[in-house]
């Protein structure tokens, strides 16, 4: 049986394309609600607002000037040129952050700087560069200005009631800058997604300790920890789980109950694939979605849903485990985050692919690589190569590129777009 | 004199090329030593390796096999074919995690599976599909294997004392997972700079205030504290200062005391530019950098350096301030936490002018645009308008294109290269 199984996942049998394996997950993740709370402005960096937002006012709240110069009446300027100036008595001074005194009238101005409020009754600003002081108390105008120049209106910014930022928009520092410019001290977002981490199998030890001969330290604990923390989510670790189905079962039950994503790792023996399809049938509903991608590496990964909890029974190879994370947690935690599942505009850049790659029709490979500058041409992609499961690779791509499931390979030359690892 | 200030400003006499001012940025602060600290590694995530790191150990310490199968001497199946298969008797089982007991002799395997290590006597790994089980003690086996097949051999992914990571090396989750699983617990990292942030201008209230005619609540403190904390630094609000020369100086000083870094931003106005520029040059040496670039939006930023401390004039408009942080802040934070000034590979994406764009000969034009998507073609990046100091624009970006000095515009249709904001 156990050989069955092998064989059908090298058969492809039963291997599920990229694209319907993660349209299955966030189909499956689509009407879970996620829970909202309130957040302090600075404290709301990066997290995903929950509701649309409206402007709870007019901004500005009264017209400004755009420009350092003179509050005027523009019709007083009407006709003005050098050759045929007109002059403007100066009958005040706008203080910066006061409400400006008295009123412009006919024949008259007010200094203003940018920033300052239009006094009453003017309707526009003469820049200084087109007038020249006659004394102190009198400018020549050599250039005309119309109504509504240099200056920003009431509410042009933006206008009370109106939108400001959507459901799902992810809080970025210029949309904080936004939000404090309209007084919006508090913001609803969603709740952080839960995250709960076990690595498996009985030859992995912390990698605080030193591994006994035959043991190996644990990579895929730290490494998609940090992984979710980068994406917002709240990690807890349960820590390294025997390969026995009870214990396994006991701790895989606790962390499904406790969070909305349980991650677990490692497995690479036959049996241990057995073990995690069938602890996640055992949780309950629905259950196991996909199991097994036709994706290089990141074949062996298990998809399933408890309830409303989202389980991913990652490989051991911390690679693959990584590539996993990039194509189906990533997207289904952002989605529970309240986000977008893929970046609107994912990071990337256009390179030359170093050397002929092969690649099995059938399957989607992901070609990790390092980028070298070129002079006077798009940078060269440099295949990362190494045997399955070396760690050594780990950390060396700068980026990977992509061959569809129809394609056999890439030649030399071939211009790709690579995806960065930042 | 305030008038000959302007004058100069606008006649762009004194504006430095944006190439050059970074460059005398970056030169100036080359040569400030930063001091590190020990850190745990979970801990050390997106922080910077502040010496080379080698490898204490060789890995895998042990030859591992990296297929399912049987362990063999490779001699033993040398010539096997499906039509001249070999027999060998099956003598034992690693088992996962354990040290092999006993060695493989002549004619004889033990069953191994992925990540098993290798038993002694045995150089080769024979994968299950190449064999044909007689009876539970003999195999078929109907191909050859050369030595050192299916297995990777002790150090062959990591040598000891081989270089792993590089000092200035960003540590990703990655990274992380590497020096996991080479056991190296704690890292040697460059501290976070730390960065004071003041704003200035008498029309200037705090956000979580309700300003009074005439004020503005503040939007660069909060946006430069954010755009800070994720480039790693430890922020300190000073607060806002008024426009007096004691007051104002009094705190930059106290803020230039306890940061590597200090940003103030504001004053729009003449007079203000001015104090600034006479405050900074009161620090001490070297003093004013750079006053004014040759870049729309962020003209009139002040670069200035009190022994090791960078100080930053910022512009008022928080669109201003923004720019300026992204080509003056940012990489001279990055340098001042060890890394890299400008990211190895910016992420962008191409997209296509939706319109014609008008720009100044000798000056850089950074043009914010929304991307949107099109069927059959690269994005449409539309630019984002809007009045000078408008905030409504903040947030609408989804990146920015540059036009280049010499050029007077782009045309509708013209590819370029949007650089995302994310």
């Amino acid at each position: 049986m156990a050989s069955d199984g092998l064989k059908d996942m090298l058969g492809r049998v039963r291997l599920t394309p990229v694209k319907k394996a993660k349209s299955i997950l966030l189909g499956a993740l689509a009407n879970i609600s996620i829970q909202t709370e309130r957040c302090s402005l600075p404290a709301a960096l990066d997290r995903i607002v929950s509701s649309n937002l409206f402007s709870p006012e007019d901004l500005p709240a009264h017209p400004r000037s755009t420009m350092d110069g003179f509050a005027v009446r523009a019709a007083d300027t009407f006709g003005a040129s050098s050759s045929m100036p007109c002059y403007l008595e100066i009958d005040g001074e706008v203080a910066m952050g006061q409400m400006p005194e008295g009123e412009v009238r006919q024949g008259k101005c007010f200094h203003i700087a940018t920033g300052g409020l239009l006094p009453a009754g003017s309707d526009a600003v003469m820049m200084f560069e087109h007038t020249i002081p006659v004394d102190g108390k009198m400018i020549e105008v050599v250039k005309s200005v119309g109504v509504g120049i240099n200056l920003i209106s009431r509410g042009e910014d933006i206008e009370k009631n109106s939108p400001v930022l959507s459901k799902g928009h992810l809080l970025r520092p210029q949309d904080l800058g936004l939000l404090a410019g309209l007084g919006i001290a508090e913001v609803e977002v969603y709740k952080r997604p839960k995250v709960g981490i076990l690595s498996t199998g009985d030859e992995i030890v912390p990698w605080s300790q030193s591994p006994p001969p035959g043991k190996i330290r644990d990579i895929n604990g730290i490494t998609l920890a940090a992984l979710c923390e980068r994406l917002g989510a709240e990690v807890t670790d349960y820590g390294i789980v025997s390969d026995s189905e009870e214990t396994f079962f006991a701790t895989l039950k606790r962390a499904t109950n406790e969070n909305n994503v349980v991650l677990f790792s490692g497995g690479s023996s036959v049996g241990m694939r057995d073990l995690g399809e069938r602890v996640i049938e055992k949780l309950g509903n629905p259950g196991i979605l996909v199991h097994g991608v036709a994706l290089k590496p990141g074949k062996p990964i298990i998809i399933g849903l408890s309830h409303e909890t989202a389980i991913f029974g990652l490989p051991g190879h911390p690679v693959s485990a990584m590539v996993c994370f990039e194509f189906f947690v990533g997207p289904a935690l952002r989605l529970l985050a309240g986000s977008q599942p893929d970046q609107l505009f994912t990071p990337s850049i256009r390179a030359i692919v170093a050397r002929n790659i092969n690649s099995a029709a059938g399957r989607l490979d992901l070609v990790r690589v390092q980028l070298q500058e070129q002079e006077n041409n798009l940078p060269l992609a440099i295949p990362v190569l190494g045997k399955s499961g070396s760690i050594s690779t780990l950390s060396r791509a700068h980026g990977y590129f992509l061959i569809d499931e129809p394609s056999q390979g890439l030649n030399k030359d071939t211009q790709v777009e690579v995806y960065l690892l930042l």
